[in-house]
């Protein structure tokens, strides 16, 4: 855990909501700024700054997010409609909290290109 | 295999030019319709028509696609200005070829919210 992340400290419960879903390595929560009608993030529990700093060790709990997003969206009723997830990782890609965090969209048409 | 997908074709070589990267678990190549200066597809070579038809067996091979979409990140110099990863499920998200692949958008600055 970073002591100054604030995805840290929602995977610890010291900040926030009832998570939409935890595990012992997975936390998923509500984006506070949604772009659309679903707009969930879910993060390792684990602190890695962003997706250039995974290292192969990483491979299983990266894979767990994208079941658990995949678990989740059926969970909210959006396996059949669609859903779109997105990564972020530096600058030119908008990643604003450096915390790896996989957004969750759906609920709504999403357009193309991807942003 | 699936005898009809266009990316099970790719995987084994036997439609499109020279992957970016292949190893036997996962193939990359340019999308062909690209989305930003640097647009690549990474997709498992083993057919799975969406994450929505991901087992948890599939957890490792999952991660692995992120890790080789960092890789290539990397290897295209896109690792410090960023890029964006993005992976549709069914109509609303846009899902278009039922073979999951992992889009690599790169080389520009991406909007919010993401399509």
């Amino acid at each position: 855990m970073s002591n100054d992340c604030i995805f840290c400290k929602i995977a610890a419960g010291e900040i926030g909501g009832p998570p939409v879903y935890q595990d012992e390595e997975v936390t998923a929560f509500r984006d506070i700024n949604p772009q659309a009608p679903h707009h969930i993030l879910v993060i390792p529990n684990e602190h890695i700054s962003s997706l250039n700093e995974a290292a192969d060790g990483h491979q299983a709990l990266l894979g767990k997010l994208l079941l658990t997003a995949a678990k989740i969206a059926a969970d909210q009723g959006l396996a059949e409609t669609g859903y779109r997830l997105v990564l972020n990782t530096g600058p030119q890609a908008g990643q604003t909290v450096f915390h790896i965090h996989l957004h969750l969209l759906g609920g709504r048409r999403m357009a193309w290109p991807p942003g």
